[in-house]
């Protein structure tokens, strides 16, 4: 039945937080997830590696994204300036997200340690690709570091913000107020 | 004849860091420690739960000493004043270390993607900790995580730098030269 349905890849995604959030990540299974979407087992799989994957998809496209908008700052603009960029391009992409499935989304993560590393090292590994490109900027690699980091924290926390409910704005105000809170705090005011 | 030699403890983890330089985390027994180290297997697992907790031992301390730094801050200093002083009494406990042994584990961490996340779920939850205390001391949530999580960046880079050698200073010098870059670079200069 899965070819006269729409967006099937949509619906595994959100089958799949249902599950998570009620079952539990490790007592959900891929058979589980398509039953839920009306989809076969098979088509789980054309679109996601494995369980895990539903939760990490746009992963990669969510780095590049980033790192693109940081090597697209003007050439005058400071480390934070540019990670401020990519942060813009990341809250673009992320606040199209539905609130309530990331709000899942992260629920399932807290409760779970493996996915927590692994989300973990998600942020890590932009962390890095930001600062690589910051350096490409000329930046040096100490500050490159210290940038991009905090800049995936802003990210993190910002995400975290919106996906609560407790903040009505944007996910791209919640960012510039949360970057903006970051050179507050870092000044020691 | 372990009986007869001092330190024990010192001697398997200086075996450990050794066997994982040079052949893999993986590819290294607890027995092999051992005998390296000319120690029983029995010693070394009187000493560590498991070879992971050669690596990781300390981690408690350490985040109990970071948090008591941002505790005993005085009460007029800011989130980040406060944030220094534990970094202060982290670089005065690590940095009585022995820097090749602090570049041996570095490496080794770095090299496995499994002890990396480890190793990043540990600074997690020191960022969590400290995040928690500044907010006893009445910061607001926002603001706590992100001088909190800052202030862990800090902490890695500056042990990072100190281990390398690239850098002849203590790590207290480094680790107060990085908190001020931290801050140059977060406020835009």
């Amino acid at each position: 039945m899965s070819r006269w349905e729409p967006d099937s890849r949509g619906r595994l995604q959100e089958a799949a937080l249902a599950l998570y959030s009620e079952r539990g990540f490790d007592q959900t299974t891929a058979a589980e997830i398509a039953a839920r979407a009306r989809l076969t087992e098979r088509t789980f799989f054309r679109h996601f590696a494995d369980k895990r994957e539903v939760l990490f998809a746009g992963s990669e496209l969510l780095r590049e994204q980033i790192v693109s908008g940081v090597a697209g700052a003007p050439a005058g603009q400071s480390p934070i300036e540019a990670v401020a960029r990519g942060l813009d391009v990341a809250a673009a992409l992320l606040g199209e997200g539905r609130r309530d499935l990331t709000a899942q989304r992260q629920a399932v993560i807290a409760a779970n340690p493996e996915l927590r590393e692994r989300e973990l090292a998600k942020l890590a590994d932009y962390a890095a690709a930001v600062a690589a490109t910051l350096r490409q900027r000329g930046v040096g690699e100490l500050q490159a570091i210290l940038a991009a980091e905090a800049g995936m924290s802003v990210l993190r926390v910002a995400l975290g913000r919106w996906a609560s409910s407790d903040d009505d704005r944007s996910l791209p105000a919640i960012m510039t107020a949360a970057l903006a809170e970051l050179r507050a705090v870092t000044a020691g005011r």
